[in-house]
């Protein structure tokens, strides 16, 4: 914290970003928008009450015994022997409490955080207002983590961690030039989001899969309330 | 290249992101704005005949015996016991013409390309258009490497990237998240691009030390016409 006592705030577009910074002491927000952070805020707000983020498809099939549903994608395509995939649909069908969940950017990206950082939080445009209160009234340094695609930069996160930063703008001292070059972006597109992102690259890949849906579903910004908090490897909605 | 036989073109926003991208048959295009590749356009604009860049300070002393000035920074800094540091007012004086030249970030990007990449150039806000024109007529797949700060982001060589990528548009398939990230921002900065980067990390740091007047010379636009290009391990100007 600096000598006027704001907290202060950073962008990492990418996992492997985090390297350079000191979690400790600080809320990691991990985001990836298309679609596993998006499914994991719209399940929690639908009747969803636990949510295992694991890195290994082996590791989801052993909560499967424990009477956790096992959920995920790999490429944005369901698993084979998985009961459901990464279409937040799929997550809010009011079936399901308790989900093990594993996908190819979100929950290695949770894994890369979750060990150093203090809390580890859950961010998307469907909460984005709920995290922004949470993370004023917590007074403490933030960073954003994308989770990207396959350890390369995505846009679609980007932009999320630049309207983040805006709201935050006035609470916090923004570090490193990723916040200012992520808030300009997401300023110049904020009123063609979704015209804008059916040009990136994710978003062409998932509609070849026919998730078109979930897309436009995962940009719908403010939808729902709930914050998931990891606790002891488990996500959970934090207390309103 | 792809089916209806336009190249590509793809931005790296840090030197480490090349590990993502097969460099064979492409041009590398090494920007690194706050100062190195503006210096190396100014400087063999301006009567330079030859530059080495290279990784180490002790292999730039190596050259000093072979009639080379050294010159150079760390941390934005000139180095004890070097000729000159790494302002373009330097470089342009028009008393050296062999310069051998390290830095903290740009001589790295270089150094990261060099062996993979079929042909690296320089650029920067000063030779934008003749950057353009060059690939243009080249025809070969274009990646734009971003020297960043110390393997991080920078705000600086993004928007550059933008920049270049903005005016390749039409004769270029745009590859990857980075081109409709970086266009957007470069678009809505473009007007004020001094004053957005004086909120950067590396302008404050610079201007620290001292030498705005060479982060404003180096925003200027199409202020050269030369093209420096990577001939073993030398770099000089293209024949125009």
């Amino acid at each position: 914290m600096n000598k006027i006592q704001k907290p202060t705030l950073e962008i990492c577009f990418t996992p492997d970003a985090v390297s350079f910074i000191d979690l400790t002491g600080k809320i990691a927000v991990v985001v990836d928008i298309f679609r596993a952070t998006s499914t994991m805020v719209a399940g929690l707000a639908s009747g969803v009450t636990h949510v295992i983020p694991v890195v290994d498809m082996a590791d989801a099939l052993h909560y499967k015994s424990q009477d956790y549903v096992t959920a995920g994608e790999r490429n944005g395509e369901k698993i084979e022997g998985f009961d459901i995939g990464n279409s937040p649909f799929e997550h809010m069908a009011q079936e399901f409490k308790k989900i093990v969940m594993t996908t190819t950017n979100g929950t290695q990206a949770i894994e890369t955080v979750k060990n150093d950082a203090e809390q580890v939080i859950i961010g998307s445009f469907l909460n984005l207002r709920a995290v922004t209160n949470y993370l004023k009234a917590q007074n403490k340094d933030v960073v954003i983590v994308c989770a990207g695609w396959k350890g390369r930069f995505n846009a679609e996160d980007s932009l999320f961690a630049g309207a983040l930063a805006l709201k935050l703008r006035s609470d916090f001292w923004w570090k490193g030039d990723e916040t200012l070059f992520a808030s300009h972006s997401y300023s110049s597109v904020k009123n063609n989001l979704s015209k804008m992102l059916k040009q990136s690259s994710h978003y062409k890949r998932l509609e070849k899969n026919g998730v078109s849906d979930d897309m436009e579903f995962c940009l719908q910004i403010d939808k729902f309330k709930n914050v998931p908090v990891l606790n002891e490897n488990i996500l959970e909605n934090l207390p309103k």
